[in-house]
């Protein structure tokens, strides 16, 4: 099957089936159904088979879903049956947080290069990271392979880092600064804004 | 028109559209398309007009959008015309980093309580916060009147803490440890799990 043969949509809740099979494998258990794992994320039961289904299944009518054998299909398919190496640009507070951050392992993530633009913090360590200068970012970053990175620098430069990412080779951002940003077509970009999370939810409050 | 009428997955992209056409404001535009709002955001014209026309629509076919009245309306709509007071909840690098962020601002939020269960945190000074002792947490929410909470304590203790936020009235979370939550019906979750963001690119890489 083609990648975009599969909605984003339908890519964008796979990771949410793997957080809650994994806590169900925490739990000892061995299998789940549609109707459980729905529960769990939020979402009908007919939701989760029409999603999984575009993968060819995974359970039997009946029996349900063996949580091993869809937790190892779905890093499979996500390609975190390996792990990425990350950078981590901008070495703020929230910088700092994610550099140090322990909920990557056994993700498919790990954090192995950092950098900042402020002279008085490059050549500092952070966890045991060097902090790298950002004006080597290209060569840095193209030297090592890294596609993914985390994007932690003020608004007012995000979009200027940005670019040096995507000629850096730089495929998938992690952006945490408050702005949209302008990317090229195949360069992917995730947003985690704690105010976009916030709005989302105060619609439903009196 | 009633609450339930519309779909969560709309009421999610709103804040998405509110950002940009922020974003938009400060580039000193006063009006916009379907067309260019989607270019904004990674979504087709007609999705933005599908979406918008929920609540009226706001712009006329051929004039657009005037960017002000839609910002104004997305604000209200959301409720983020007004200043919601938001509890954090955990101080390690995370929740400090909440505490200190300056995105809030205009956005419709503003941290007012800090709170963690390490008593060698408890009393101490988190920006001008005093950091309260988790375990009064019940009567401090309850007699703020604190709707929202930031959670940002480790994932083994993340549930246990929801069940005191919920007793204390909270109705809005947003989650940042990284499992699941099991919540009463009627109260949000909001997920920022940076694995769950990175995770959502993987599969779109070589």
């Amino acid at each position: 099957m083609k990648k975009n043969d599969i909605p984003d949509i339908i890519i964008s809740r796979l990771p949410i089936y793997l957080r809650a099979l994994r806590y169900m494998q925490d739990q000892q258990k061995e299998t789940t159904s549609s109707q459980e794992l729905g529960e769990h994320v939020g979402l009908s039961a007919a939701q989760i088979r029409k999603d999984l289904s575009q993968f060819g299944g995974f359970g039997k009518q009946g029996t349900g879903y063996n949580i091993r054998f869809l937790v190892e299909n779905l890093r499979e398919i996500m390609k975190v049956d390996r792990v990425w190496d990350v950078a981590v640009v901008g070495m703020g507070d929230m910088g700092h947080a994610l550099t140090r951050y322990q909920g990557f392992t056994d993700r498919g993530f790990r954090v192995s290069m950092v950098f900042d633009n402020d002279q008085r913090k490059v050549g500092t360590s952070v966890e045991h990271f060097l902090v790298q200068d950002i004006h080597n970012i290209v060569p840095a970053i193209r030297g090592s392979g890294i596609k993914v990175a985390m994007l932690c620098v003020p608004a007012a430069s995000a979009q200027q880092v940005t670019d040096l990412l995507v000629e850096a080779g730089i495929k998938a951002i992690l952006n945490y600064a408050p702005i949209s940003l302008s990317v090229p077509s195949g360069i992917r970009v995730q947003y985690l804004d704690p105010s976009i999370g916030l709005q989302r939810m105060t619609y439903y409050l009196d």
